[in-house]
């Protein structure tokens, strides 16, 4: 038994609201245990240089922590003047993550930023964010293909994000910040509506794992992700059955 | 009649919860109509350099937008690398702000930091800032008092902030993003439960006013702030019996 | 009687010399008492991005001390890489009082920048650098009207600044840095010819203050703002009667 | 057949010289292919803030790439001011894979830092790199395992890094830039000398990887990794022997 | 005949105050013709990091323009966030040329800082800043030898500067702006009372130049430094009779 | 007799390698004793801002040191943020002495930009990085007369650089990093292959120097260059002949 009483291969209990950001064009507020993350997506009708005249689109991420999301205090990384390795890796991986089922093509000459602020941290910040940014980044992409009459909805399966790590011997689902400090492997699984990989990233700098190690934690990440895509499309309500039918996504 | 249908000395719909933070010595979230900041009080048992063996603590403040709290998304700060003119001068008016009302000595040599994120702004962001933080504070400071022992309780008085301003030729109380917008003068008013000032900064850059003009405002920002004072009364229960038991305040 | 000999409403003595820079479109040096500014004006024939193609002009001001314009040295912002919350306080205020008297559509598309170098400090120097900077950007509108052969002259009002304070349970006009240090109360007052406010800033953070104190305050400073007033007119000569001519001040 | 007529499961040409830089610890040329790495290995005998007084040592690892490592050149982090989130990313990796096979405590009070600098890139850069570092490594403790007599060899296993992908729909090891731009999937893999995972970092940005996918992937980073790990045991000659025999790491 | 009439081995009219700043150990200003420069000298009773514990003291610089101290405006240094190449290179320089004539181990654990400010730029504001350091620094160092009872006078020979260059094909003295953007090769030279050399600074970036040409602005600089020591003699007054009884120095 | 037994006069053993980087448009590798530099040289097909539309071209360069260099490490300039005052330094001295042998005009409106990096460093690094720069830019500028047909070579002399000094009573040529460190006086040469000068910079920060002194370096190192540049035409063989062909360099 864990602590709390959760099963080696359950979910913390899970709570989302949509539209909670008055201007943003999609926000979601997730809370998965007592990490919680708020997410807003914001379209702007042009993409970065990089892009420029190549008729497709553009989705990236930022991630940041309130001072007190934590223990003890962090200092803002805007008084270091410069973000933190921790940061970038992890606003990197949410972008790629959501970008690998958008077709990008779809979207037309647009960028749609999520911002992540995790107002609360308990483990698991980073893949909560990804769960919640497919949310937020729906509930956009649908007002532009409402007001834009796109031909195709530029989403092309659903995607969410879960933990799973190796403490005291077993293979565990979702873990927590207590969890997790004691955790001797740590990976974050990004998988899709279809059940395919995204994002595998396993460490173990404690203790290198084997590979029936890590089949067991895909075995519970793979679980775990399905759970959590079934309570996106509960919440996305109408929006749900548009994505997907675009087809495969072209293009980066 | 202003929009909203409120009248020229009326406040917005203020909404408060304490302990919305699972780690912070004292936490609080605020609402004042559309303008929702959350407010962590966070206790270091040390004080910074220019201050160190003088037998006295500090009290401080941060202040941040959430990059979508607005209209249009704002780019992070600690994306720039550095912190705006704005910022800074609101969170060394919060800090200063709250200090007027904390016997440093009393506190002992510890510092308290306010971190003042705002969730979604709506015109009155460093007015509601200082009257939550004022709260979170108060929290904060009863523990660290219960934990202490301490002789005297080191809050001197109450303290909030409104806003006050002249448009459309008549000075109207709390301005809203619109009316700000509009407004000929802006002022910032801070005041304590005795009713004396802490703060006065009003502004004419559109259109310079007269003294008189300036009296008006200045009794509809008594208005309001007695108002709010007697919200935080309320709220802090127990706790606001001890304030202005430690007499006037020394040093800093 | 105060240390030197003044009464408690009585400037220290102003000198003021013009043409001091053989560059700069305006310039002045400006001593009240021990406190001395170096005032340069550079018009520069662009706007900033977000006046673009608008049709109206503007002014700003960056403020300065030179390391050793203190009694101990300090840190040039130049090597912290970045200036520190007062010095941007400062000069936002600084450009934001000169604004307020200038007709931003008769200026034209043109930047006047003013540069506040503070070669000695002794209490007052955000306040001299705005009387002081008020003369330079005159005889720097000057010689853009005359070149230009603009049909109103872009500035509406006088401007002058002066700060006052309660120390030692009395009002006092025109602090040094001396009777500053020690002050309960400090208050920045810019008022324009006309007698209106421009900008009321008071700060009680040793003691709040009262309504009445607040009132002695600002009768000091409308006294103190009149004599500056008064010198303005006398070194301007010729340039001093266009002033005001233009009629009250449109657009930002 | 690929671009230059390599097998699927087979690695680039594998070029190793030590002892390159007279005043390193521990140096090693690394050449895979076209691509080229310098790494230097110095010992400092403290640790970082962190891990004063815990009786165990550091290692840490820098990554850079020269300006015209690429086709195009590109601009200096120094000039730029601060690390990209890439070479964050990427040093971090290094540094945490080779602490995975350093018993700190056996360390004792010391850092070594891996200085990993691209002199030509031709895909592979991280991967080589650790491959590299872990060569200069075993030189640099060597030394001080001879100075300090330590009783226990603090290197525990192996390491070495390959990159595998998918790319026109067969898994490929160790591919150099052209191969990378195309493929669909790409891998980077950190194993030790007894065949346990130390990192997988699976990203299908392009297009999400099946279970199957994965496992070939796998599979040709293991055949890959041994084959590696056999040349570093030969170049390290009698230093080959002591690593290992320290047990398994303890402490981070 | 040059512009303004002077012979080619002529010095433009020098103008020196002293005592200019009531803060500062020593401080003088300096006119070299339309080149002004504000020198202050701060003693701090203590050493950089790299010099504690070796009972010696230690001498820097540091330089800055006003923005409009040239035709057109410069952007402050303190707003890009760092300092120019430019600014870097003429503060090394100006430390290291006064450190030539200072024995250090006789000023003892202390740091003096020469803040040179040029107010206005006419050519030649290194060298300007050089020739009034070296006043300003007598002055302080004064100063501490009467307070602290040092047995020898810290300063062990004069110290001046000048520039030279090749104009129009012959060799000039002491250029302004206007000869020096005309110049094909521009020198800087600092020299010490008994004729030696402390730093020689030619560049030929627009047309190298050949050994007869050195030897002739070696020999003009040799009697404008001669003319410049002169003067620092004459406004030293007492001050001039304790240089150089030290010997020479000792020790960086 | 020198450590290493070379004469006063004497070189140390140079070698170089071309064509040492697969990308760049130039390249050398240059070895003088136990100071190693890599220099890549990039060509550009534009100009920098101040250059625009003025018809010719520009020559810039950058110098770095990986961090173990030299005997202990040095933090990278990147983790700093900022570049050393040094760096910048022998940055623009090297940019600044190889324009003075390339005609921009006939280089047309091109950037070539000379990356020079220090594998390892035993004095002498910025007189070696001018002497190898000239190699990789000589090469560059001939695949660019191939390519665009230039009626023109660019380069319009040779250009070589050596460092002489004052150690132990007598001037020698290209100090090591041991004699460099004990010696008095410490001169770099940059001198064309017409035995011109194109920088002088000798200091003397340790003792002054007498004009006698200057002599004897200079002597040394017409010596010393006259032996580089004919390594110089040697190694670069064919396009050797065509450097000076073009006359004298116009414009800057």
């Amino acid at each position: 038994m864990r602590s709390n009483g959760r099963k080696n291969d359950e979910l913390r209990p899970l709570n989302l609201s949509t539209h909670v950001n008055k201007y943003a064009e999609g926000s979601v507020y997730i809370e998965m245990g007592e990490t919680k993350v708020l997410v807003t997506a914001t379209v702007d009708e042009k993409v970065p240089p990089f892009l420029k005249g190549q008729g497709k689109g553009w989705v990236t991420a930022e991630y940041s922590m309130l001072p007190r999301a934590t223990h003890s205090r962090n200092q803002r990384e805007a008084n270091r003047g410069k973000l933190s390795g921790r940061t970038m890796e992890i606003q990197r991986l949410i972008g790629r993550a959501l970008r690998s089922v958008v077709n990008l093509h779809a979207l037309g000459e647009r960028t749609i930023t999520l911002d992540c602020d995790v107002i609360q941290a308990d483990g698991g910040t980073r893949t909560t964010s990804i769960t919640g940014a497919f949310i937020a980044l729906s509930i956009a992409v649908n007002k532009i293909a409402e007001q834009h009459k796109l031909n195709v909805f530029p989403i092309t399966d659903y995607l969410a994000s879960v933990s799973v790590g190796i403490a005291g011997g077993r293979a565990l689902l979702d873990l927590n910040y207590e969890e997790d400090s004691k955790a001797k492997v740590d990976m974050n699984l990004v998988m899709t509506g279809s059940g395919k990989f995204v994002e595998v990233q396993g460490t173990g700098e404690e203790a290198p794992y084997s590979r029936s190690e890590l089949n067991d934690m895909l075995e519970l990440g793979e679980k775990g992700i399905s759970e959590l895509i079934a309570r996106q499309r509960e919440i996305l309500g109408p929006i749900a059955d548009r994505i997907g039918t675009a087809g495969s996504r072209s293009g980066v």
